[in-house]
């Protein structure tokens, strides 16, 4: 059954692009995380919107489980096999279209998130999503994780920079709609329902994304503050102040000296502070000022800020190293969790203090994006296997009010948790519209619902 | 049967709330538009999510169709019933919760948006949607519809202000999200797929918007140009140019002629022109300056632009005055289209012969929110059923690459022309997931998916 499987495959992708030497798929078998790995059958690296058309129609008429893999850059366990599915990774869909007069591209799927950025800023434009993981977080990727990111106060998700896609159903179907219209208002919005459906739905093979004006000046600042409550109370306060705000970025003590003693970099301030908040805002007359002004009224004493590029790069990178300079220290749990904004204080002080008591010896390493109520917990220190410290945090988190995953999506890492916060109901209509569209189960069987025995992934 | 069915329903909701008196029930049955009418069986107005619970519970095991409905100013007939449905009016669902620390709030879908407006601002915030029909529109209608507006080419339509909602499935289990979180990447997101489901999946009982901040100032600006593929140009180039940019609309003479007499309003240049433009910019600092330096490197010559409050509502009063005066001189055939910004001036040009060479006696008046390529075509002096001019404008929105409802929606109106717009996958997937979450298709049947034989809106 499997080798006819293969046959077939290869005849739709070509012997080069059906990959079953197992040294050959390892790097497809791990996620960045080291934390979720499994075997897959084989990799198959389709270059067309057909072809990934045709290698789904042979796997669904076998019945075979596929997980669809951009760059491998996800947290939760959802891009990468559980046990012996297909993997289809999509970065041959390579295809890059001029930006429009309107300020819309379209994209094929396995184009990294830096390839679209310097396309769309050669034509003077820009894409409202931004992190870390720029060099191989793929479009496709970032659609079906609903990616977020550093501008996510400003622009909102990835869901909202759609404006229409391509993809493929789990038996093959087409389904198209990249039009180039800023409204369209006819029915039920696949681009939303496929946005955070972690490939549970459909693969997504090309993308219609509406862009934004390329930022002329912005300023950044990094303020000392006594703890995350504070940080992130000054952040939801300058939110509200400065309509230009474009992020609101917090980390700990902790998080700052791994991160300078990972990159070899200095110190921003002379004494140390409880926590650290780093700001942005954007504006086409004197953001500085602006900034400045704020802050002088809102009375942190702390502060190092600039308009320059030396400036911005030197504070973004103690921001953007944490997640390096974490992976340096050990193979973190990682739980990205969201509360709402006034119970950002209530997590970061009672995880630690969880985590001490069923772990004593772990470390617990917390930062975020605290303008959208957004914290990255690391737990370093804990077994892979060892979920207690990951429920007792869900579970906190649930009971303040917020969602166990803020922005990395479900995933297997926490499908089990998935009824406790969304509750019964969502996830019956989950289950409904899943049984609707993939009737085999196929697609990413796993990931986002948890397992039922008999379900393709199971095996 | 149906006798039995009121009897519940009565119980539920108290005879008071339960309306059969035909002469009561008129209003609810015809639209805004006078265009849409039909007969219901009742009218049903629920003062509670749990009693809405109820409503439907019991609608779906009489398998009757219903037909939610909430201020009655839709333009597609998705909000009236056709063929003795029940009608839930969702207009006692008023709750005004306060508004949070971080800009958001819980409203009931009763609620108008003149109402939400009000109740925001006084709390120092601002909803990102606004549009002609606010006092009587309401919330719950604005998601089912996925509302557009003025200013959805700053802060997107109504599907992006929804940080959660509350829903009645079609057998009354209720789905309920209104967490107060910024992010949330929890799988399928329910909220984006409820707005612009007309009705057909679920009724919405409450929602969780995210505000903006409130305009501190801005400046408007009308500015006369030969014609609507001109003015599109410029709202498009000046789109690029002013990050501050809310709206860019665009009218005709025809239209501005109606208005003025309507009105009795003064004209606004010493000549007329073949279209105006009209757009409006905010910021901290100076809209004004910024929008006169835009225009006078643009060129244009006949301007007329203001920051004061009496510049703002006089220009503004030309634009929205429209609906009224065109509904004052006739019952139109509407047509809410968009096009790719570029394809603007193709349409413009294209509507007005092709509804003379079909009707020559037809008159057509021609606006929109040309910064969204969103065209509204009212066409007067045509019987209501006669739909040859309707298919015509639709087929050649669809040929220019367009969709056949920028922001009214799909409704009965369009329901015929949903596959011609859509695809046939697309449309199978509408009805796969319709057919997963409303079994028996008791849900605004004949809304977005055209009726089959056998639905419970055949009776």
């Amino acid at each position: 059954m499997t080798g006819e499987l293969l046959h077939e495959l290869r005849a739709v992708v070509g012997a080069e692009h059906l990959l079953t030497d197992r040294a050959v798929l390892a790097s497809y078998e791990t996620d960045w995380t080291r934390r979720w790995k499994g075997r897959a059958t084989a990799v198959v690296r389709p270059g067309s919107t057909d072809e990934v058309a045709r290698v789904l129609a042979a796997c669904n008429r076998a019945a075979i489980g596929v997980v669809p893999q951009g760059g491998n850059t996800g947290m939760v366990g959802g891009g990468v096999p559980r046990a012996g599915e297909v993997v289809i990774s999509t970065t041959r869909l390579r295809d890059l279209e001029p930006v429009d007069d309107a300020g819309e591209v379209t994209v094929g799927a396995g184009v990294t998130l830096a390839s679209v950025q310097a396309h769309v800023r050669a034509a003077g434009w820009d894409i409202g999503i931004d992190f870390g993981s720029r060099d191989s977080a793929t479009i496709g990727g970032m659609v079906a994780t609903n990616a977020g990111g550093i501008r996510v106060l400003r622009y909102g998700p990835m869901r909202g920079q759609l404006r229409g896609l391509e993809a493929i159903l789990a038996d093959g179907r087409i389904v198209r709609r990249l039009p180039g219209l800023v409204k369209d208002n006819t029915g039920l919005h696949l681009p939303s329902l496929l946005a955070g459906s972690e490939g549970t739905l459909a693969v997504v093979t090309r993308v219609r994304l509406a862009l934004v004006p390329q930022i002329q000046r912005s300023a950044v600042a990094l303020i000392g503050l006594p703890s995350l409550r504070e940080a992130a109370a000054l952040g939801n306060r300058l939110r509200r102040r400065l309509a230009t705000l474009m992020a609101a970025e917090a980390f700990t003590t902790d998080g700052l000296k791994l991160v300078i003693e990972h990159l070899h970099a200095q110190a921003p301030f002379t004494t140390f502070h409880g926590a650290y908040l780093l700001v942005e805002c954007a504006a086409a007359r004197d953001p500085l000022d602006d900034l400045e002004q704020s802050l002088a009224e809102e009375g942190p004493t702390d502060v190092v800020a600039g308009e320059d590029e030396g400036t911005r790069r030197r504070l973004w990178r103690l921001r953007e190293g944490l997640t390096e300079a974490i992976a340096f220290a050990g193979i973190p749990h990682k739980l990205d969790v969201a509360v709402p904004i006034g119970r950002i204080g209530d997590l970061a002080e009672q995880v630690p203090e969880l985590v001490t008591s069923l772990s004593p010896a772990a470390r617990c390493v917390i930062y975020g994006h605290v303008g959208d109520g957004n914290l990255h917990i690391n737990v370093l220190g804990l077994p892979p296997d060892d979920e207690a410290v990951d429920d007792a945090i869900l579970r906190l988190t649930i009971a303040l009010g917020g969602s166990i995953s803020a922005e990395h999506g479900v995933g297997v890492a926490k499908a089990r948790w998935l009824e406790a916060d969304r509750g019964p109901v969502a996830v019956a209509m989950t289950r409904a519209i899943k049984a609707a569209l993939d009737p085999k189960g196929i697609l990413n069987p796993g990931v986002i619902l948890p397992l039922r025995p008999g379900a393709p992934g199971r095996r």
